[in-house]
């Protein structure tokens, strides 16, 4: 145990930095883990270690902004450190990798670590990998779901039912909570919805719901307005529910997988820590979307319900066709004009309110608000009366935003591109992640007005010169970008209805 | 492409430090992957955002130490930066993850984005991981061995010729290089041995050899020094040969791993490299040791084997008791005392010799310097005539140490305790790892005087009170701590003969 005085270092990271031959002193080297303690409040910390010859002198430990966020210790205080112990997690990773199956305490003990950081990056990795190759089964992936809810804040509300609703995602412009949410309010039922910001996608359901309100809420906080209001769409991210998910979900980021124990944890674990017993699940199918297949998305259903009833929970789930984006907008703005619109009596787009009413009307079914087969009507009926419209208002009061916007009130990007077909024929290919690539480009989801407006959707007819969709933009730099790559990514393909000519006269 | 002033931050680490500000407004986040570019050299260089609101202000980019090695901007100049791809690698590892079999191709693009950095140690994790649960087939082990030797230096040596020696590792107290390489050298063989320093043990080759001369050389000093002396001991870590090796052992480290195809080409890779064209290869066998059994030793050395005739070199492995130390020593002055008093004529310790003999003499007779069955003769012999003394003084003196240095000058840890027999008995246990945790909580390998010395070897009588082992370190509290942990670990057991007492009169 060796004391140093402590220099701040205002560097969003966890660890601390040390004067190399400190390190050296102690027996460690860069990347090593030691452990940080607080003689002044008694809180310790684990960390890694960063060396240095000059910004930190012999004595002094640099401390990094995330890991003092622990530790809460002043500029020239002092902190104590010595050589860390190689977390048990390690060794149930190790078993993992062996194929092995972990009970409910080693996976508490993995995710309490990855909560409290005392495991690194690469560490969670080789979890993620090893669950990735090595499935985990039903009685792991519970073990999973409950040390996600039980690392984190849960609410509970005092009376049932609680809704809640979850896209499994991979659909651009999946826009649909922005109704779905106020729908199902509006019928007297409770739905504190969570809900993601964007990590590869244009813009996710929290990044919308920011145009119009703040989204960041404690646990507390969006307990208190679901009972006031009904509703309510925040970011999960600032709750501190589930906190484990967000750690994995990064560390899957760079190789685009969503393992499937992983995934039916980190949406279970959220629901149940807001208290939700009945869920709705949405399973976008379709080639380019998470699951390709029917058969893959009746499984899918299937053990999403298998866990459900281990946890109490009923869950229903619609497989959805996710093939083409929902509704004809693509990025933070453009999204929430098309849901105001819809909210304030557009009939437009179809595909949107259809598929909006179908999930509301389930949540209506299950929780015995409308009878089976009715729940659709209900839905149907809330939205043409204008309830849904006024709830969702009430939900962006209760929020703190302007309760009177109209969808009009909404500019998106003043920088705008229409892209017009170059021949005429029919819309035969739109290809999702082009669509998502190119909104990201011109901007979204940080540049809220930057996205993809859609003139004409799959199978429809067009003609030369007609457009086929706008790219809006927030900064022209960004427009510009966009059109560059957008020649190259080709997200909308338009094909004559002659595919092939053969020569008169040829022989068959 | 945004252009940023420099400020170069004294953190050995890779990675580029933003302004929050700057940050968002590239569009990246914490973690993120950008490409940071001198114009005045045209170097670019991948590198992983670390924020701040303070450190750097807006325009600012901190550039952290070892990023900057490649880079070479100077304080205050300027460098672009943008946000960058997502390197091939991702793809491949993912195909590995996916049960996939990678080609050449795509593991030199892997091992290449290691060795630039251009990928994470996490997402190098993932590939050690899913290289571990799906293993390498040996065409995946040549190509990972050909990428490790073509991403790094490579030494050509203009007549063959040139034998190396490998030990596999586990066992404390290892010390036979010390012994081998002067016996090979003294044959008129040329051996320019790379070796490692300790990551989990107690020593490595190249920190016992640091306690004699220095051990940091280029490729090309290796090189030249061996073509003059005929062998040499330096540490691989400075010579830049196959340097992606480092990388994935470190990845390694946490979990306690040594993925068979990793292991084959991170061996074989080194000795390729060097220009090795007979090696000989030590497999240590025992129940603590990598390999358990002598049926594992037997698969792993045909292995050697395979992957040796398709990089046209002879290998030769000797399988070789491992369940207990090399000798008596462990830690590194201890170990050189020890090493140094066999080549100045002590008989003793008989397994130190016997293996070290053993070992040369495979590389006499593969060599065709000694007749099948006459190479540890041969060994013996150059032994007792002092050859090997004398060429290790070469050694010592061509890498710039004392080369008249004799066992007598090597002073180990001041602070010193002896650990007695609570009992007569017989020495019936000792357990590897205990033996080498309690050496590395004495300071070893970082404190050169500590170790152990063992006294009794399992087997051996005891009686009550006579010395078992006794503790060196270099500082009294290492020792203290070392004392404390010494009683929980009983790295040494010794029992009485008489194990069960059966009542007189008793009926069977």
């Amino acid at each position: 145990m060796v004391k140093f005085s402590v220099k701040l270092l205002d560097i969003a990271k966890r660890g601390v930095l040390l004067n190399r031959l400190d390190a050296r002193s102690i027996g460690v080297l860069d990347g090593d883990r030691v452990q940080v303690i607080n003689p002044a409040n008694g809180i310790s910390a684990m960390a890694f270690v960063d060396t240095t010859s000059t910004i930190a002198r012999q004595g002094t430990a640099g401390i990094y902004a995330i890991t003092n966020e622990r530790l809460q210790v002043t500029d020239g205080g002092g902190v104590e450190i010595r050589e860390a112990g190689r977390p048990a997690s390690l060794e149930y990773i190790k078993k993992k990798m062996d194929g092995g199956r972990l009970s409910k305490e080693e996976t508490l003990t993995i995710v309490r670590d990855v909560v409290n950081d005392d495991i690194s990056p690469a560490e969670l990795t080789a979890f993620i990998t090893a669950s990735y190759i090595n499935p985990m089964d039903m009685d792991e992936v519970e073990h999973l779901t409950r040390a996600m809810v039980e690392t984190g804040e849960q609410i509970k509300f005092a009376t049932k039912p609680i809704v809640d609703k979850h896209s499994i995602g991979g659909v651009p412009g999946n826009k649909i909570s922005l109704l779905v949410v106020p729908l199902i309010a509006a019928s007297g039922l409770k739905i504190p919805k969570t809900s993601s910001r964007a990590i590869t996608g244009a813009g996710g359901t929290a990044d919308l719901m920011e145009v119009l309100a703040p989204v960041e809420f404690s646990a507390a906080e969006v307990q208190q307005m679901t009972e006031k209001a009904g509703g309510v769409i925040v970011w999960g991210g600032a709750t501190n529910i589930a906190p484990a998910d967000d750690r994995i979900i990064l560390q899957e980021y760079p190789f685009r997988i969503d393992a499937r124990g992983q995934m039916l944890a980190s949406v279970m674990a959220k629901k149940y820590a807001v208290g939700a017993n009945l869920v709705v699940i949405d399973i976008p199918v379709g080639e380019h979307t998470k699951v390709p297949t029917m058969q893959d998305g009746r499984k899918l259903a299937r053990e999403f319900i298998e866990l459900g009833e281990r946890l109490n929970m009923r869950v229903e789930c619609a497989l959805t066709f996710g093939d083409i984006p929902v509704g004809h907008s693509i990025g933070p703005k453009l999204e929430v004009m098309e849901a105001l619109r819809v909210l304030e009596g557009a009939k437009e787009p179809n595909s949107f309110i259809q598929k909006s009413i179908a999930l509301a009307g389930i949540a209506f079914e299950i929780s015995g608000k409308a009878a089976q087969g009715t729940g659709a009507l209900m839905a149907q009926d809330l939205l043409v009366k204008g309830k849904a419209l006024e709830k969702f208002r009430r939900i962006i009061e209760i929020q703190g935003g302007n309760p009177d916007v109209t969808s009009n009130d909404i500019a998106p990007g003043e920088h705008q591109f229409v892209v017009n077909a170059p021949a005429s024929g029919y819309v035969i290919g739109m290809n999702n992640q082009s669509l998502i690539t190119l909104a990201r480009i011109a901007g979204a989801p940080h540049d809220t007005g930057a996205g993809i407006l859609l003139h004409a959707k799959k199978g429809t007819p067009v003609k030369a010169g007609e457009p086929l969709f706008t790219i809006y933009a927030d900064r022209s730099w960004r427009l510009q970008k966009a059109l560059e790559e957008g020649r190259r990514l080709m997200p909308v393909l338009v094909e004559g209805m002659l595919l092939d000519r053969i020569p008169s006269g040829r022989e068959f």
